[in-house]
Order: structure tokens, then C-alpha cells, then sequence
């Protein structure tokens, strides 16, 4: 018979050879210097790490533990249901229903009770109702702006956008959970649209 | 005057801007599917995950928040000093130093209240002393083996590592910080080198 807790690390394991897939999921945003696009591993080492050094930006009510643990995990789901890029043209809904499905398969891996462990904290990242996950998801929004900032424009130029559309996709979720990032990066981003960007308006 | 709150987030900005660079410092280690060498910013993604999901192969003391954290920043140095393969042949002591100027100078660009406290949980890391940092240093020692196990050998082959080497190089570290590991990893390398890498020895 099997030992239970030799079953369990099987398991466990075989969870992280999959999760290695993340770093082949290639999404909108460049690297700061330019040389390539960001895969969604090191996005998620990079926000992580924001989250750390950020944490004086959040509510008194958030615990930045839950928060880091939630954004190791948040992109997971693209091993199977691929990047949407916030400016791309997606259907929100079918994205949702393929992501739901990644989640279960991919958590579904791990032993029963860190599944729905891991499944639960995904699912409070996607609601945004919890002062965690709202400051979690400004994180993850505040990094790619600040790295399109430092390359000339990154995904803004490949997806034609305004400074309009990054008020409602980008500045909404940041001023929720983290308003003093927003107040920090609204002025640039408006400095560098008028600057690099006056043609996207036309 | 500037408003020191404004100030200090410019001065975090611009460590996370610098973190950047962490995504491309190559490895030794390929990905799973052979396609590329993992990069450091990556890898750190990976063994974070790799940290919580393995929560319960730590001992009972173990915070394994605390260990997210350092294995969050442990590879930054690596930003000036270059990763050093754990097969290579490498002066230590020179890269020891080499990374100790390099933590200084990375987390000195944060506020310094904060630089302080990155290079006391780098430092702590690296001493290796602490059980945070001893199961750290396991779960960064894990994850390699893994993957050489999946993709052929992987860096072992291009190292000509031997089984004894890896007794002495991997499974000291893991099985200092978190025995289960070693008492799953042990046997399936002996059963790898048997029947893959019996070349090496000779």
C-alpha cells in the first residue's frame, strides 16, 4: 500500500512540474530594456516582489502575506486558458468560464484539502471584494504601466490605447486598493500621453 | 520641498524598476520542456511556490511567509553578480564578496528603513543558520533536481555531475531543511544515474 504522505508529496509535485508551464505564457507587456516580452512567471515574481515593498501603500486591514500568496497563484490559470491582455478586445465571460475550468484542472492536482485551499484564494484575487485581493489586483495592475512608462509606451502602442481607457482598465483597480499609487503614477501617465502619445487620440 | 511620503515610493519604484533586470539572468538549469534556460526572476516565482505548497515538509517553527519573503529577494544579487551554477567551478569566497556589494548596492536603492530589513533577510538567507532560512535553502536546493529529473538530465549532464557530487552539493541543504524532501528526491536520482548518467562516473 501506499504511504498517504509519500501520495501527497507525489502529488504536490507533480502540481509544480506544471505550474513550470507558466514561463512559457508570453503576455502583452515587454521588459523594461525592451529585449522581449514578459512571461507570466517572472510578472508574478515581479508583483510579488511589489507587493513586499509596496505594503506601506496599503489598508491597515491587509495582511501582505495573503496578499503575496494570492498573486504567486493568480496567473496560474493562463497555463490553460492562455493571457488576456487588458487592452486587447476579449470576451470577458468566455475568458471567465475558461479560466474557472483552468483552476479546477490545475488545483485539482494538488491534494484535496490544498486544492480547494488554492481554489478559494484564486477565486477571492478574481471577485476583488476582500481588502486583500482589491489591493493584490492594484498591484498587479500598477506594475505594467510603471514598465511601459520606462519603454516607450510597451503594449500602449501595440494597442492603440488612450490615456481614457487606462482611467477605467488601470486607474479604477489601482485607486480601490492602493489610491496612493494611483496618485503617484495618473501625472505621468498623463505626461507621457501628451508627450509620446498625442496620435493614439487622433 | 518634496513630500518625503512621495520621495520614499520614488525611491521603491525605482528598486522594483531595477528588479527588472533580475529576468534576464540566465541559469544553469533548462525549463521542463527543454526550450530555454529558466531565468533567475522566474526561478524565484517558482520556488516561492514551491515554498508554500511544501508548507508541511518544513518543522513546526517555520514561517513559511517568512520564507516566501526571503526566497522573494534571494536572487536579486544576481543582478550584478551573476548566478553562479551550483556544478560550476566557482571561487566562493570571491563571489561571496561579489554578492555582498551587490546586496548593498540593490536594497540600498529602497527608503532606508526598509534596505535595512532586506539585507537582514538576505543576509539570513545566506548565513543559513535560522530554520526559516534552512528550509529556504532546501526548497531552493529542491527545485532543480526536479526538473533535471523530467528533461534529461538537464544541467547535470553539461556539468558532468556525479551522484556523490549531488549528495554532497544538494542533499546536505535539503535534508538539513526539510528531510521528506531528500527522502523522496535520494532514491529517484540513484534510479536516474543508474540508468542515465552511468557515463559520468567513468
Amino acid at each position: 500500500m501506499t504511504d498517504p504522505r509519500l501520495a501527497r508529496l507525489d502529488a504536490q509535485v507533480d502540481f509544480l512540474k506544471e505550474a513550470d508551464k507558466l514561463k512559457s505564457v508570453l503576455r502583452a507587456t515587454p521588459l523594461i530594456d525592451g529585449s522581449r516580452r514578459e512571461n507570466s512567471a517572472e510578472h508574478s515574481w515581479h508583483i510579488c516582489l511589489h507587493a513586499m515593498v509596496l505594503a506601506d501603500q496599503a489598508a491597515p486591514d491587509v495582511s501582505i502575506d495573503r496578499v503575496i500568496r494570492m498573486l504567486l497563484l493568480h496567473d496560474i490559470v493562463e497555463i490553460d486558458a492562455g493571457d488576456a491582455p487588458i487592452h486587447g478586445d476579449v470576451d470577458h465571460a468566455a475568458m471567465a468560464a475558461k479560466e474557472a475550468a483552468a483552476a479546477r484542472r490545475l488545483f485539482g492536482l494538488l491534494p484535496g484539502d490544498q486544492g480547494v485551499d488554492f481554489l478559494a484564494l484564486w477565486e477571492e484575487f478574481e471577485a476583488a471584494e476582500t481588502p486583500d485581493a482589491q489591493f493584490a489586483k492594484a498591484i498587479d495592475r500598477f506594475q505594467s504601466p510603471v514598465i511601459n512608462l520606462e519603454n516607450g509606451g510597451g503594449s500602449w502602442v501595440e494597442y492603440k490605447v488612450t490615456l481614457d481607457q487606462l482611467d477605467t482598465r488601470v486607474g479604477k483597480p489601482i485607486n480601490r486598493g492602493a489610491p496612493g499609487l494611483w496618485s503617484w503614477l495618473r501625472p505621468r501617465l498623463a505626461d507621457f500621453f501628451d508627450k509620446h502619445m498625442r496620435k493614439q487620440a487622433g
